[in-house]
């Protein structure tokens, strides 16, 4: 019950895997999206307006989005691994000509197939009260 | 790298682990809120309108919190379990006299103390799209 938390060969492994998401994600490369979600049912995505359960619901959704407009710079970034096998990456955004500050939160799962979104979260606020690495 | 997703035994202790947390949320019990969240630097919640990292951040925020208003009625709640000691909890919501749907998303960590809450992510949106189990 004790996980070895952000091994550095794990937090390496999920740290690319996050970036290659990032890269997909803003530049519309759905393949790679898709291959990067849970082939699951039970994958979930919470997005910015939609409620999305399973793999087939989160492809749907990829195919009909408008492919401009994705580009974003993250801050304060968080990527957590536990044990080998788990991890979580936390990241905030924002697109340029929008004061709205992003939140994305993904949870990981090294499947077979390699590293796999399980469940994601995204979500749009203004103006957020601040309390990073709070003493 | 293969998990067992949803082991009954491991599935009905964080049925239990996400009760007990519903329901110290809805009644502003902040010692057991402390409790249930990872007691680490690395804990994240992102709140309706805050980002908050590090355990200390997440204490300091309900000790802040307005005590009231804190009722709400969950639905299409998914729990699940990967392996033993990890497992996520994405639930809707909503609040009497909102419109809002809420959406509460955590990711679990088997400790040597217990299950706990090592990434959250709480966020309302108005009218969403669903995709609910689709086809």
């Amino acid at each position: 019950m004790e996980h070895d938390i952000n091994l550095p060969t794990v937090h390496a492994e999920m740290a690319a895997a996050f970036a290659r998401y990032e890269l997909a994600l803003t530049g519309n490369d759905i393949a790679t999206l898709d291959e990067l979600f849970w082939h699951s049912e039970h994958a979930i995505r919470y997005g910015a307006t939609e409620n999305l359960h399973g793999h087939a619901a989160i492809q749907a959704f990829r195919k009909a989005r408008p492919a401009a407009g994705l580009a974003r710079s993250l801050r304060h970034t968080v990527i957590t691994t536990y044990g080998h096998d788990f991890a979580t990456a936390n990241t905030q955004f924002s697109r340029e000509g929008s004061s709205a500050i992003g939140r994305q939160s993904q949870t990981w799962l090294r499947t077979a197939q390699g590293w796999r979104i399980v469940a994601a979260h995204v979500s749009l606020i203004e103006a957020p009260a601040e309390a990073h690495h709070a003493a």
